[in-house]
Parts: structure tokens; sequence; C-alpha cells
């Protein structure tokens, strides 16, 4: 039998944190609105690129890594589905991509910022993706709970492509996504995790953009959200100025904005995302800071949100 | 298009309730462990007596009242039910029982703590137990989400009883449970709110204690856990020191404390209840103080825990 | 082994009631093609006011009562749920309000038929319809089989309603009708019995006119039936006749009779609601004196029938 | 717009059969705890041989027949499904088969009672009792409601059977029922009518008792009755007594019965099946009188029965 | 221990059959993709009339048969349900008839190439098709595996006919064709096998044209593929010359194939149907040469097929 | 219209590839019983090794390889599926490892003939694993049909390992199985693609064996076969004999071979892994010869089998 401390005389106690036991069960109770809107909706979340590589992982293998310990993101993705959402991870991993074509001595080329993808570098792009970066995210995610299934475009006719232009190989656009199999999944109370490869009907793989993926695939989803973790804070009006972060913007707003010019380089392709998924049927499209830690729990549960949200 | 305010270049903001968005997201990942372990299970909850009359109620009708406003109480169940927990409150209603017999000019009778219950005192016992406490619970919850079915335990024979002595008329035990309806309406996703009466298969209802209805439910549906919201903080070793708090104890143990008197006066059925239901089969049993705000959330989503908890 | 007594040399022997086996087959044979026809069919019966009273009951509690000795109302609702119907059952309970208000000192005041209803009264009528009339019914039924749950239009956000008018206070009329709860204890093969409450989307309760809500559950659910047991023969072509009994009637004829004035007093909105029915989809709406034994039963499953039918 | 007759003045108005409603409702009150104490329950009715050739027909064919006209089985038997019952027929031919064989100048031969079946007349048992006795029953009943499906114990091996002796050529004991299809067409909703023939694992088919099989399907299913429809009253005390009939007897008793010679004749195969089926776990065996009209109904829905019962 | 014989040197050995492992696994390969397109599709079989006395049969009974030994058409459909497609057999059996008719003695009469059927004759019909036909096709399927179930166009109302004209009696037409039960059947993985027997709504039973019977079930369950099995190789271009079968065929030719003569006696019933079935959105329909051994599987299974395909 | 050339008079044709369709008719119906025993049975299937490197592959990427082209091991797993199975593929990859290892310059070491397996080389063997050697077969398989999903062992927890020793760093051996997700696609009809990585309870991967992989699989699964896919004709009763090929042989003697030196090299993890198989309640275990052109089929489907069959 264990008794309270002598200063135990509250009847919650104090927390160690620092919070007050009503301090946390405001913050819980903050919560219940956004969990009841988004109970029993599927949230697709492209991850990778940049917000992979702001961990420090890399000590092992061949250089790349996500950092289970500090997997921030693994613990927010388990929390969404077992607080009712259905979210589906799908993720690239160009940085890693590199440092193993490095390592084999083989030097990346690219054309108009799209990697030239002959025979042995998609060999390179595959293992790398599915069998390094998948496996990381995969693994980070089982630890907290063993939900993550990882798969490929290439699993079940997931994600049909064709060649971007004969110059750069086997570098595919997105033709048809069928979902089929990552509903099954969500079906069975899993979470999907999707490498950005695709194949033709003849079993051709190919590279996919790993942002055009996400956005194809929560369209075909009709997906409540669909949440970009990149390593900027969102979109600016005035791309100089770090205090003009848009916060809130209509597709009409986002076509425009990158059709002037106010969006520029690797914004470019998430915000053309963003606009055709939310054409698409999906309810919001987000661009988020994932370098903040539990930035995605942060956008999906209190009242701040955090980057900039497209709305229909 | 909205921008932020020239103050808002922390990604996430500052929360206006002074609690950053680090220390939020910490608080949401520590209900983490607790929401999966509690994933499916279900949870009985006793609510009621004083715990209800702690809210000012009252300025309605006969003078009985959940005050609406302040019942966190049904915040912390819709938010339960929402991360995947399946709970079940019971309920009694003795000082709203006083209150509207009074108001009739009818004397309430007790014998060794029990209320002498004729026929029309019965009436009086099921109006205000169906008809006030039971529909302020669950108005209280279907405001935050549409989930809660109110009913009693003659409905769908949920609880036969049998008279407890001549001496005291319509008062009566629980003899079996039947836990089907309460299960159907679980299965649809639903919050069932019961009120503690009891028929036998002729049809006649019974007055039926409401902690030993809550407990002898919880037993009969497995139940994870099984919740007492009273006004006390828990069991102490002294009942004399409010420094004696037990935070937690064996079935033995309570047992013990029940037979050589540490335990006393209302505890005792709650006491009693607790012990019979963990050696039923519920996983643990806890007398938790409903008196804080969100007692009910910090006890089962924080580390901290409130109150005596009673372990198999 | 017992044999046949002397006199029982036909294969049946004779019935004690005076009625031959011959006769018995015959009038279970009758009934054939009527539970054909309404088999998987849902009817929503209105049962209470008068036609409550018109049991002697009351010698319980604060004198208000369903007889449950002579009680074949619940029989028959029992029976049309055992020969594959789905019965749903809407009762309001003016008369017992009245009582208790009386008993209570509280003098009911009416403004065009209609009660006012202010906080404490609307408390009064929540305990006695919920409380009281809801769990006599309850009961009665479930000593047949245990398949009645008592439930207030509050639950589950079966009943929304907004106020009828400032003067009346909590008197509300029926917005809109979310039958989800009441469809999936149909599923479960159980008998809801509905009380007539009704609550806004803030979880404020409001006193719903019981004829009323029978007509717009009966055409959310898309009923084959509507009956309203009332203690009237049914519609008359003069209301002073009672030879002119209308037998069978179409929706525009009631109409005109509403409107020409031939219907009369408390009939009006049995009439209306009637009307409204079968506009909003219900099959056929029955006017049925509740004061004979076993009215629904020979309504639902012989030749004869009974009261006033309107059709679309 | 119809009104009532003059005479009209009561509520439900006087039975054209002079059966007052009141006599009316009594008698379907009177089925109800039947229905209730059978819902859900499997009856298994031998129907068929003499209680076949009780009805006049013959008009058509080769001059067997059910009586469509006068088929109160057929309406007996969709009765009972329509309450809630899982009705299934098993049926034999016996004069039938005679009345065929005669026809194509096939001289029947019989050794201790049981017809002597060669290949060809194993053809004549089978067209007679799939293609004539079968259809014949399936088609009483679907003009009442269309869920009687006809097969034989050939179908989906529900019934393997091995030669009862050499003698008697394709004359077949049962081995084994496998219920598996039946109780797939009662989950459907659908009546199963099957003639007595069985099957080896060959395909071999053999000529199977009626009595034998509807015991063995019985026992195999976990029927709660099993109903032999004959054309005798029941069981006798003393064979000569027609004032000794058995109304109810155990199954101790009826062995014994068997055993000292009071059971005679063609009673022995249904008192033994009765017996074995009774051990076997069925609820009761009934022998009932088949002539009688609606003798089933009145067997099942009232409170006289008819017969002899054997209880375990 | 069983080690190879001497010879046993390859991997798989030679096989007795005088085809070569290689050749084996080709032609097992070969049926890869028909497998594959038929994957889950219903198939309706018409069988009997001349494909049925083919076979040598007729040693049993009185002189109509399917051989099982030699049962090739059983293997066939049994291979089919166990890869996937849904087959279902519709019979008729007009040799067998005439067979029967001839040993009671009673003289078949012809009008316009339809037998008259009066209602002796309607009993031999159903006789012979339901008890006799339908349970020899049942039983050599079920030797297989224990999957077939026979039944009647009478069984649950499945065809719906009326007389044909006055002058045949009770020769009928389909009028409507239900498939629930077969798809409930189906459903089951059973396959049924229907006697081409209806009946109108009074339970009126009607000799149907097997050849129509199976093209309306085949529209109605919106079959993938219906084929006649006959005793013709196909249609031919010249019906003197037996080189111009034709394999493939619009249905548009079909009709005018049927208008201009080339097609001509027995044929036409099959070209209608064909044209009707394929018209009512049946894939495809084949008339196959019933008489050689396996032709059911060889048109499914390998790249030849057989006889005539009507196309849409 | 088409018509038969001159030469196709018989009903069938010649077929193209010399084989008459009566024995293409024979070989099919030979399929026959082995479907029938097969429908619905999980049939776990090791890949991988030097099977895999007797396909010429290798001319992309960075030299490993599954021939897309030549692959007869991808549709023999499609057409097993189509047939009724549940087949699961597990692999290793060594040869492939090691190609990669190489190029990358590092040093492949080996104790006891095991890897040496550091943080680098796990990455790696992962990405090869996974990221190459899964994708190709899975993507081979997808080519016929899209059913295959790949996965690896650490996926939903499905296979959890600790270290086999110190000295070999990441290498594990299996010590739980947990099927569930391998289910959850079987119950979709998919073909799990399993790659031999395992995880333990911290989510750190291990590089485990592929046969023990595929074997514990098969045990967990309650697998009906266990088919090793090898480059060797199966055990042999004297090694250095190939006419000693052993056909069958029972769990106690692969034992008793293993203990006495008769079974040697690479073939002891296959012979222990198909005894602890089968003691563990796989149906039979079999060593099939990989090389030879769709020897999965033939060991299947026909009735000579190929290599060794381990027995109870």
């Amino acid at each position: 039998m264990s008794t309270t401390s002598p200063a135990g005389t509250s009847p919650a106690g104090t927390s160690p944190a620092g919070t007050s036991p009503a301090d946390k069960a405001g913050i819980l109770v903050e919560a219940l609105p956004y969990i009841r809107r988004f109970w029993g909706k599927v949230v697709v979340i492209k991850y990778g690129g940049a917000a992979l590589s702001s961990f420090q992982g890399g000590t092992t293998g061949v250089g790349v890594g996500v950092d289970r310990g500090g997997g921030t993101f693994a613990q927010d993705v388990v929390l969404m589905r077992l607080v009712g959402m259905y979210p589906v991870v799908v993720h690239g991993g160009g940085p890693q991509i590199g440092q193993v074509m490095e390592r084999l001595g083989k030097k990346p080329e690219f054309v108009d910022g799209l990697r030239v993808t002959d025979a042995e570098t998609l060999d390179i792009v595959r293992m790398v993706l599915v069998g390094k970066v998948n496996r990381d995210i995969v693994g980070a995610i089982n630890v907290h709970q063993p939900l993550a299934v990882g798969m490929s475009g290439e699993d079940a006719r997931l994600i049909t492509a064709s060649p971007h232009s004969p110059a750069l190989g086997f570098v595919g656009d997105v033709d048809v996504v069928d979902p089929t199999i990552v509903r099954r999944l969500l079906a069975e109370d899993l979470i999907p995790v999707v490498a950005s490869i695709g194949a033709d009907a003849a079993g051709q793989a190919y590279n996919i953009n790993a942002d055009s993926a996400a956005g194809a695939l929560a369209a075909a989803l009709g997906a409540e959200k669909l949440v970009y973790l990149t390593d900027v804070e969102g979109l600016r009006r005035d791309p100089a100025d770090s205090e003009s972060l848009v916060r809130s913007v209509s597709v009409d707003e986002v076509e425009a904005m990158v059709e002037d010019g106010t969006v520029q380089g690797g914004m470019i392709p998430k915000a053309i995302s963003c606009a055709l998924a939310v054409r698409g049927g999906v309810g919001h499209a987000h661009i988020v800071d994932g370098r903040a830690a539990h930035a995605l729990l942060l956008e999906m549960f209190t009242r701040e949100g955090v980057g900039t949200m497209v709305s229909p």
C-alpha cells in the first residue's frame, strides 16, 4: 500500500513537468473539437526530403536515417490513428538517394531540377526509398504501436505511371491512382507508408516526385486533409520577408501566387500539388514546418495551427 | 488572404492560454500511452449523488440539476469515447430525490441508512432518476456529441432485482445483470447512461444502490476500469488524516480496511463494490474526487492519476 | 403418462373458451395475409393521453399509471414484433403531468390549448413523461418479452426542436427528426418507446406535442403505418352523429374536413398529423379507438379493422 | 369517402364469421406465448405417406397428389415461418410410388414391410418423390409465399446412406446427416422441403424411410420440435381403445411401449424415431393427426395441442 | 523412405500419359489468362436433350440416364467452380420424357414441334425432369465435390410462366425470372442445377423450353457467358457444308441468319436465345458440341475454343 | 463473320502447340483433385538465394535481378492464387547482397557461414532485400495480376527477432511470428511477399535466415504446405549419387539424416526448417528444384511432383 507524499494534498498533485493538472486538462479538452471533426477522416502526410534530413540520423549504414529516438513524427502519426483519424504517409528521399549514389561513385545528373534516372539509378532509388527510408519510417512508427505497413506505389497497382520525358529515363508522372490496397489497409486500422515509386502496365518501375504522388493519392482517397511537412514555415507573400507568412489562402490565390512568381523554387511543386488536390476534392491542404517538434500534432489538435492552409 | 501578425515568427505562435506549443504537444504526447492501453476497452463510471450536487445546478425545475455550463464531466466522457474507449455511465441521485419528496410534502424515512421505499416513493425515485437526473446527464453529453442514450436498468431486462428486505419496501438488490442491451449500444459507438433502477421478472421496479449497480455492471461487462466519482479524495489509511490518502491498494487490503473499520460511512459500499468488481474480473477500480474539474480526464490520460486505485 | 379424459375423442378436444379448434385455426389463418403484408415493416403507434388514462391505473405513486394487469396494449405490441413487424411507440402524458403539477401545488396555465411551460414545468414534464409514463409502458412490454427500450427525443439527437412561441416558454415544434438511433434499436429487434421531448442544438429540452412527434417520426422512418390510439371511435362526417364514423378517407378529404370544420377540437392535431405523415411517405395513417381491448391487434390482423384509415 | 353501415356502432363491428372481435383477439393473444417460445427455433415436420393421401388429390397426372385447394398444411407451414419459426419439411410418398409402379406394370415386392428396390424401382422412387410429391408440396407452399425450396437428401451430401440389407437392393439407412445446406437455406429465411432419398460417397442413391430421415435430420439440426403428421390420433395405451390416447409421455415410457408391444405396426418406426430424436437432443417429438384441418397450427399455437408428445 | 527408380534422373520424371512435364506446365499456363478473366463471373450452361442422350446411359431405371462414369461434363463444371467461376446448369430432357411416356403407354402429341402437355403429361414431365434428369446431373457433380443443389424453376418463384397457347396445354413461356434464390446459392459457393419448369402466380406448373429458360436466366443474372451444349458443331454458313462452321458472329448477323433461313430446325431456338441473351446483357453466348469429351473445359480454358461464339 | 479453315473439321481443331485437345483436357482434368484438395489452403514458398540467381537477371541496376521475361515463378504463384490457394512468398537474397556490398567496396565477413552484419551492412541488407529483391518479385507477379504486396518482417511486428550471437552483430533469430498482417492481406485475396528481416521490440532490425523465416511463418500460419525452391533436385540418400534422390521421407527420417551427416552444407538449414515446420503443424514440406521451369506448378498440380516431400 503506497500513500501520498506529505505534499500531496491537492486531489491531483502537481505535474512533474511544471504544468498544472488544470493546464493539462485544458489542453486535452482543447483537442476535443478537432478529434471530433477529424474522426474517421483520411489525412495524407507527405514526409521526407528535407524534413527527413532535419533529423540528425546518419550514424548507421550508408549515411541516411530517420532518428528513431527523436522521432516525434512517428508519435504524432500514431496518436492521430489512435484518436480515430486515418493517416497515410507518402515519402520520397532525395538527399538519401544522393548519399548512396555518391558512395557507389555514381554522379547524379539533373535536367530542369529532375534527376536523370537510368536503369542503375532506378535500382538505387528503389533500394534507398523502399529498402531504407520506408523501412526507417515503418520501424519508427511500429516502436509505438505495430500499425505501420510499408509499401511502394508498385504494390497491387497503386500508382500507374508513364515516362515524364525521354531525356530523363525512368522518371515518371502519375497517370492513375488505384487506392484499393490503401483502403484495405485502412479498413484493417493499419497505417500505410508509401514510397513514391510507380510502375507501368508492363511492370517497369518509375521514380515519381513524392509531392505529386501525395497529392494524387489524397485526391484518389478523397482525403480530408493533405499535409506537406517541409523545412520552411509555409508560403510567404514576400519571399524575402519572414514576417509575410501566409496563414490561410484560397486555391485561386495559390494558383495566382505560382503564376506571378510569388511562389518560387522547391515550393512550386508543393503549391501546385496543394491546388490540384483541393480542386480534386481534398478538404484542405497544408504546408507545415516539419522542423518543429510535433508540428503535425499542433497542426491537427490545437487552436493555433502552423504554416499555410489552402482551402477550396 | 490573411497574413501573420508581426509577432508570429515562431512556427506555431504563442498559445493564448499562456502554454507554449511545446508544452501543448508534450501533454498530448503524454496521453499517447494511455490512449493506446485503453483503446477499445470498456470503462464504467459511477457518477452522481454527492458529485452531482457539487455542481451548483438547481436553478431550474424542482431544484435538482447538473450544471451544463460547467459540466466538465460530459466533456471528459465524450473525449474518452472519441479516443477509442467505451464509457458507460451509471448514476443514482439521492439528494435530488430528497428535494422532490420534500416538495411533495413526503417525509423520507431511513432504516439502516437505506431509504424506505413505498409505492409512491418508488414512483418519485423513478421520476427523478430517469426523468430528471438521467435526462440532464444525457443532455450534457449530447451537447458535445450526440452519442448518449439514456436508459434504466429496467430496459431490456438489464438489471434483475429482488427485495432487499420487507421493511424497506421497493429497495432492491441486484440479482442478475444481462448486459446485452449495453453491448448493443456500445457496438453502435453510443454512450449508455444507466439509471440505477432494476425490475423483477414480473416487471415490478426497485430502487437499487447506484454503487452496487455500477460494480455489478462493470463485472458483467468485463470492464477494464470501474471509476467512482465521489466527493472525497479517496480512501485514507487514517480517516482523520487528510495526508494519509491511499494511492494504490490491493483487493485484499481493501477488504481488510473495511473489516478493521479503516473505511467508514458512505465509503463502505464503494470500497466493497470496488473489491467485488475487481474480484469479478474488472481490471482496476478507482475512487476519484469528482469535485475537481476534469478529474476523469486526468485519471485516464495523465501520469499523475488521482484518488485511490484498487488492483487485483 | 397422462391419458385423455373420456370426453377427449376429437383430435384437439374442445376449447375451454368455448371456441372450437376449427374456429381457432380459422382466426389464426385469417391473420396470415396481414402478417405477410406487414412483415419487416415499421409501424409507429401514438399511445397515451386519454388512451392511457382509460386504464384504471393510478393506485401507485403520485397517481399516474398504466394498469399492467389489463395492459392489452403491451401484449399487442409484443405480438406485432414477434410476427415480424417493427413497432415504435410514441407517447405523451398530459393528464399525468396535470396530476403531478397539482400535487406540487403548481397551477397549469394554457394558451390556445397549449400548456405554458416554464423551466420548472419543463422539469416536471420530463420527470413525468420519461420517469413515469415511459417507464410504465416499457415495464408493461418487458413483462411479456424483454424488448422495450425507453428513450426520449433528446437521446442521440432524435428530435431537434425550436420554441413554438415566446409566450409558451419551453413548448417546442419539431424541426428535424434524425431517426438513426431508432433504426439502430430496430436493427437489434428492440421496441423503442419514445417520450415526446425534444432538444435544440444547445441541449435545451422542449415539451413537444406527442401527435406531431409521432407523425414526424413516422415520416422520417418511412413507416408503413401510423396508428393513433385515442378515446374516440375515429373521424365522423357529422360530429354529432355517432353513426357517421368514417372508415376510409383520402388525404385530400381529411384536409378538406379540417378546413370546413368537420374535424374539431382534439381531433384536429391528429387529423393534420395523419395528413402530413401520409403526404410525407407513410403508407396509411389510422385513428383507432384505444379503449377497446386489443384494438391494435384487431386493426392489424383482422378483416374488420377499426376506426378511420387515411390513405394517400 | 365510405361511412359505416347503420349497425357499425361498436368500434370493431361484428365478425362475418360469427366470432366476435373479442374472441378473435383472445385467440390471437393465446398464440402469443407459443410464438415467443418458438421464435427462431427449428421445427422438423415429417409429412407424407398416409397424411398426404388423406387429401383427395389424384385428379392430375399419374394419380398422386396434394390437394392444393384444401392444403391447410401449406398455410400452416408459411404461418410458422412468418411468426419466426424455421420449419423444415421431410416427406416420403409410399402410396404415390405404388400408384406409379402399378401404372408402369411393375409389381411391388416387400420384405419385412420394406419395399425391395432394384435399380428401376429406385428410378421410379426418385421420380415420384423428387419429381412429383416434392414438387407438389413446394408448389402448395409457394402459392402463399415464395419461400419453399425443394431438395433431396442427395443434394450437397445432406444424407449419406448405406445399404440396409443385400436382399432389399437400394434401400438405405442413414449413416450421417450433414445439415450445412439446410442451415444455409434457413439462414436465407427459406423453407427446405426434403425428399427422403440419400446417397453414398460414390453417388449411388438410396431409398430412405422418411420417418427415420426426419428424425435424423431433426437431431442433426438440434431442432426444438419434431412433428410426425400421420393418419392416427397418436399413441394409445390400449391399441383397441380409442379413449386411451396418450397425450404426454417420456422417452423411457415410449421405449417401453415399443418393447412390450403396446405400440404396433406402422407406429413402431415413428415411436422409435421420436425416441431417438429426443435422445439425440431434440426438444420434443410429436405424433399428430394430420387429417384434421390445421392440425399443425393447433399443435403449435393453442393451449390444447393434439396427439402425443414425447419429452426427454 | 522411397528413392527414385533408376530412370528417375530428371526432376519430374516422364508423364505416364506420354506428355512431358514441360507440356503439362505449358497447358496449365495457357489456362491462366482465362481463369483470370472469368474469376467471379457467372456462366450459365444449357445441358440436356441431345447432349444428354449422347451418353450411353439408360441401363438403369426407366431407360433414361447420364452416364456417371464417363461424365466429363460433371468434372468440367466442378473445375470451373474450383477455379473461381460460378457455373449454373439449366437442363431439359425431351428424349427421356418420351421414353417414360412410352413406358406408360401414353402417346406423345406435338403441335408445331411443341409437345402438347395435358395435366398427366405435365406430371410425367416434372417427374422425369426433376426426379430423374436433375437428380442424375446433381449426383454426377456431387461425386466430385458436394456442391450441386437441384432445383426447379418453381422453387422460390425462380421462373414465372404463362401459357404459350391454349392448344398446347401446360406449355409455358417465361414471363419473369427472379434470380434471388440462384444468387443465394451462388453466394454459398454452390452449383445450382435448374430443371426447366416454371409456375404461374397460382402455383400451376408449366413445361418450359430449356433453351429459352437458360437464356432468360443468363440475362437475369447478368451472366458473363451462356453456353449451349448441343450435338452439333455449331452454326453453319451453309447447313449442308460441314466446312462452313461459323466460329464467331455478331448478334446482328445471327438474327439475319435466322431470318434468311440459314439457321434451321432445332438450332432456331438456340440461335434466338443466344441473340436475346446477348441483347439482354450477357457477355457472350456459345453453341458448343457437347459430344466431345471436356468440350466445356476446352471452350473455357484453351486458346482454340470450340463451336460458335455470339458477341454483342 | 469468320469461318473455319478447311482443315477445321474436328470439333476443337488441332492445337498449335502440337498437343491435341484431348491431351489438353486430360492435363487440366488431372489438376482437378489437387485444386480441390488445396482450395483455401495456405502455401508458404521460400524463394530466392540460388534459385533467384539461376535467372540470368543482372543487366539492370547494381547487378541483381529477377528476369521478368522468363519469370515462370510469378506465373505459377498467380495461378495458385486464382485456383483458390493462398500463396505466401518468403525470400532472402544472399548473392544480391554480396554484389552490392562489393560495389560499395565493403568486404563481406563470415563466421560459421553467417554474414557478420554491422550497422552499415544491415542497412545494405535491408536496401537490397526490401528495396531490390522484394520489389522485383512483387513487380513480376503484378505484371500478371495486381495481387502482390511487398513487406518485411518488420511490418506490423510480423517477425520479432533477437541477436543470434554478439560476434555476428545484427544477425537475428526468429523469436515470435505474429501472422496477423499476413492473414489480413490473405483475407483480401492478396499475395504477401515477405523479405526476411525481423525487428526487436525497440525497433532494431535484424537480418534473418530466409529458410528459418519461411518455416516459422508456415508454422505460425498453420500452412498446408511449405515449399523450398532451391537449386538442387532434393535430398539424397547418398550425397555423391544423383540417382539416390529421396522422393518422400518422414520427419523422423529427415532428422536422422541431418544427425548422421547424410544431409550436408546448405541443405542443413532447409532440412531442419522442414522438420520444424512439419512438427509445428504444417501439412507437408517440400524441397523442390527451382531451376526447372514451372517447378512449382508441376509440384502442386500434377501426379508426378518433383523433389523431396517431408511428411509428419
